[in-house]
């Protein structure tokens, strides 16, 4: 069956085909712009990437552009949309309604919107692309894949924040954790690398991109993640703050004059790598300049990778131990100076990296050394292999 | 020589005079609702504790109390103000100017004013009170000892926020961290104990009390510590929220329709285990709630040691191994049962703890089994005598 998979957001929408036997991918692509002008990219498998002005008023001309690219003539990969069995859909956020993928029906559309008020930039998204879909391809089944679901296991200690319990209550202010389909999947990679039952592993899973969350995988369930009620805490990220003294908020707003609203934006926009080196929230920027003596480009990297440590070490303890840490995403993948500085700091744990092993990029494998107490993973992430997935299991 | 060691707020005072050869505490006591109307306790060494209310318009008044207590010929422990050698008052932010404690002086003074803004609501009440006993005690030497001189040690990857650099450069916001004068005193106590050298140890002392802290302590510096600009952040505490995603206070505020300094007053006074339960801030009351079935109140509870359990963690990672974990201040020092929950935990850094030795209050002594790979410490912390002895230091 052909999975069309969909990631959308409120003026893009990243796209790709995938064969679920095979599990390639027949094509691929982005429409961006959508509401303002319109530009379509599509990559048939083996072909050039082509770039199109296409007027993209609304989602709905958007996905009818990539239904139009998928089934075109000239390079199209299939035939009719006949040959499209379902769609996956990626849904930021599915509060505590969600500990799974759903099939899309009137009454999970609904529970999905319900959840609108806890990322309200995110899930109104998702569900217009998902309307859409449903005008351009009525009765092909769709599904809902949740970057919320799979930390749903996570334990009261670890979701609970130290706030009025009736915030809680009312509004279900509590942590939910994100990058949930690539934790997943990394983790469950892992235990089939390195051998060992799932379900009798620990394992710790870094996903670190220009968003980065870490989560503690203990026998396959996830039972602590570092980003929280949104995409916000945890790690310093590209331009995220991650974790403060809450304190701060009050203290700079106060100074510089800014609203709440507008310290959000700072916390979101213009801080983490981004806001301590004033370079940029790019990794491979940040090292080009710290090369050429940048100090506060280093201080940004040097703190990307002590937060790192600090959560590793937090959620082995959370798991009493751990047995296999995983690197992905962007910088997981490709930074092998990180990895190594992170690895350089757990020999406490018994981690011994292998350095010729961890001089690689996006390639997976294992990269400590054959004695190494805890097994060291560079595993590259696939969330859309993950959703095609998840919908097969649904819709099959 | 005795010195007088005052811990000065905006209407109470906690005083003790220390024989600085013995070490003894010759009397001890508090001044409350100072401004209001007044109430001075005072307790001589092995005498009844005595009550009064006295007039306390300002804090002159209520030093002027304790002077009179002191040198009362009923039940005062001295004769005349002579034989008091130096004042050690403490000071709650030292901001990045101290580093250690200072002898009092106009410059030192201005150099403290400075540090206000950090510390809106402590440092002014500290000034007040170093002034109030320039004026009844004048040329008697006086020392100012910072909670935040300890941590001053601490790298820039541990202090520095993932948020725009101006704002370290222009207000100063970065992590402090408090309960310095415990942190320092506990440590050193535990190589002491311990019998290795202080400055080739691996510490993490978990200051535990309604305020909580804890802080890595390297070859005897202090090399990170949960709380931060204020001492809102790290661990949920009594009232205080601890760590929080940034995003919340957004959230919140306008779910409630709460400004930022009722918000910042909620995570302060209504937070924490007292906010998760809904019963209490003391430990003792929700074990006693938890008993009879509370699942809130032990939810409480259970996050605080989760919580610990993390920082342990991150710590053991941020120094890469930990020779020592020693547990202090009122829930630190008489909560059998987290310090054993703890330790459950940790099993995989080699900590076994001895449930025999612990089980015991307030008693200085190694916890953990023999054949601990990580000694397990229970020092009870002792800020006065170190203020008693930072001061004695500095004007012998």
């Amino acid at each position: 069956m052909n999975i069309l998979v969909i990631n959308c957001g409120s003026s893009s929408l990243k796209y790709q085909l995938i064969n679920s036997e095979t599990e390639g991918v027949l094509a691929k692509g982005l429409c961006e712009r959508i509401g303002i002008d319109g530009m379509l990219t599509y990559q048939p498998e083996g072909g050039e990437k082509e770039k199109s002005e296409i007027a993209m008023p609304t989602h709905t001309e958007a996905i009818n552009a990539v239904l139009a690219a998928l089934t075109n003539e000239k390079s199209g990969v299939i035939k009719s949309l006949s040959e499209v069995g379902a769609v996956g859909h990626r849904v930021v956020h599915g509060g505590e309604k969600f500990t799974s993928s759903c099939l899309i029906n009137d009454e999970s559309m609904k529970a999905i919107e319900e959840c609108n008020d806890l990322a309200p930039l995110h899930n109104p998204a998702n569900l217009i692309g998902i309307r859409a879909c449903q005008e351009l391809m009525p009765g092909v089944p769709m599904v809902a894949v949740f970057d919320t679901a799979f930390h749903q296991t996570m334990p009261d200690v670890a979701y609970t924040y130290g706030i009025p319990y009736e915030y809680y209550e009312k509004y279900k202010v509590r942590r939910y954790g994100f990058h949930g389909t690539s934790h997943s999947y990394v983790s469950k990679r892992t235990a089939e690398i390195v051998g060992k039952p799932y379900d009798q592993m620990k394992i710790i899973v870094c996903h670190l991109g220009n968003g980065a969350s870490i989560s503690a995988v203990n026998c396959g369930k996830s039972v602590d993640t570092s980003m929280g009620l949104t995409p916000l805490e945890g790690l310093v990220m590209g331009t995220r703050s991650g974790d403060l003294d809450p304190a701060i908020i009050d203290f700079v707003g106060k100074k510089e004059g800014l609203s709440l609203d507008e310290m959000n934006e700072v916390l979101n926009k213009k801080s983490g790598m981004l806001g301590i080196s004033g370079v940029s929230s790019d990794g491979r920027d940040l090292e080009a300049a710290a090369e050429t003596g940048n100090k506060r480009a280093q201080l940004a990297l040097d703190v990307f990778d002590y937060r790192v440590i600090k959560y590793i070490g937090a959620y082995a303890a959370a798991m009493n131990g751990v047995d296999a840490i995983a690197f992905t995403a962007g910088i997981g993948e490709n930074n092998i100076k990180m990895r190594k500085d992170v690895c350089s700091s757990l020999t406490y744990l018994g981690v011994k990296l292998d350095e010729e092993k961890n001089n690689v990029r996006g390639e997976e494998r294992i990269i400590s050394a054959d004695d190494s107490k805890v097994q060291v993973l560079l595993v590259p992430t696939n969330e859309e292999l993950a959703i095609a997935r998840e919908t097969l299991a649904l819709v099959k």
